[in-house]
């Protein structure tokens, strides 16, 4: 945790009471709000234009209003970082709700919308790159607007406490027999050498890393197949990853109860992980 | 608005200061909380009891630790209304939210829940009984746990915005074909004389008034059948209603383009509602 946030525009100490916000705020009482998660190497936003495209467009898709410009959002948060004399590796939360009403399913159009961001320290997760994670299947309850980075989170809160709870990292959500994505990463399957994964659209949460992960597949010469898989495919996995702003590319080597790859990481998910760490500090964001 | 409001046991003005919450409550990072609308006839809580059973089945499927027993909350609203001195018709708005916590998707066991509740005035709507509304079809792309009441409410919030947009009461929500509720409210549509209505299951809220319809319904001998019916089915309906608690039985007389019963209240719609008002005292809560 830092010294200082932001909030709506100004920079303050980030303690109890520079942190509350009214009951009648519609993030509180709808969960009408979205956010991003942006990480930070060595005191340096990372992919921070990618990030600021999906902010716009989760606000765009709820009709929010955005209270900054680009350029205004861009210049607060590297604000932030400088007054925080943050030169380690972290996260940045920057949250937008709709704004405060005195409670009402439609929203008046005038709000002005309430924000704020944080930054706290956050490790690269070697540990995990190295040795890989558990995941388990859970069907996919979520709304069918996965696509927008909002705070209906209820989804996700229980899926992947749930998961947790029972010794796996992360829940691999299914719906209609689909493997989508997990609860907080995108998923990938492996085989024969070649990457499939769900499309970006309204089922998933189209990741950062994900862009990123594809582009460079692209680079390496891997063959990429954005498509639906039915879970029955996962038997012939060879290799199985997710990816996630915080964690980069994470090995899967069980689903379940069922090994994947002899619980060992996989070559063509480590040559990724490898040339991902090579390239990442080209897309250090503007 | 009244003068005073419930905050986390205690009676407290309401005013900015006293309603404020931190950011980092769970309910307003992740919408992880649920809620109860108490009908308030003449000053009593209207069937209490029934509103206390779903605010707690909510709670348990969240496994959100209550921060009240039953008694004590039941007294708490009670003394609420006598601090206000509040003898009008109303409603009462009870929030709970998991409690307060650095944001994680995964939730602390040991959280003590954030709880408020707040009085407002709320007339009879008159109009909206002897008029009728109109209502929208519009896909429900909700999550699948509708009998929950979370503040997830975002497809809510799209949905009804968008309808009153376009000058419709509510939104009539299908999903796979199948009609299942309102945006805040429940479906009925009656045909030769019989109530059809969505079964009480994850596709909707189970509403509190729904359940005294029902029990109405068979008080007068009017057949109910609880199931699942295709959205061209409605073509045939003769009359239609939607029932909420703020708002009792209204007739709906148009679907879309659509008339119902010549945009006329039918006369089981009529029946139901008259003898709504007259055993609706009966369920005054304990």
């Amino acid at each position: 945790m830092t010294g200082y946030m932001l909030w709506n525009k100004q920079i303050v100490e980030r303690n109890a009471e520079n942190t509350l916000v009214s009951f009648q705020d519609r993030g509180y009482q709808f969960g009408d709000g979205v956010y991003e998660v942006i990480r930070i190497y060595d005191g340096k936003l990372h992919a921070l234009d990618w990030h600021l495209d999906r902010l716009f467009y989760s606000m765009e898709q709820l009709s929010i209003r955005a209270p900054f410009s680009r350029t205004e959002i861009n210049q607060l948060l590297k604000e932030l970082i400088k007054k925080n004399t943050f030169t380690l590796d972290g996260k940045l939360y920057v949250q937008v709700s709709r704004g405060i009403q005195p409670r009402d399913h439609v929203y008046l159009e005038e709000l002005e919308a309430v924000f704020y961001a944080t930054i706290d320290r956050f490790d690269k997760p070697v540990d995990m790159w190295e040795k890989g994670v558990k995941v388990t299947l859970q069907e996919d309850i979520r709304w069918l607007r996965c696509d927008i980075k909002s705070l209906n989170l209820l989804g996700n809160v229980l899926a992947r406490t749930k998961a947790q709870k029972n010794g796996y990292h992360e829940p691999l959500f299914h719906r209609d027999g689909i493997v989508r994505e997990c609860g907080a990463s995108n998923f990938y399957m492996i085989k024969d050498g070649e990457i499939h994964t769900h499309p970006a659209n309204h089922y998933i949460l189209g990741g950062i890393t994900r862009k990123k992960v594809l582009l460079f597949a692209a680079e390496l010469g891997i063959p990429v197949h954005e498509r639906e898989f039915a879970v029955e495919e996962l038997h012939d996995a060879d290799e199985c990853f997710l990816t996630a702003t915080p964690l980069e590319i994470v090995p899967i080597i069980q689903i379940d109860e069922r090994p994947i790859n002899q619980q060992q990481v996989g070559e063509t998910t480590k040559k990724l992980q490898q040339y991902y760490r090579k390239r990442v500090y080209d897309y250090q964001g503007a």
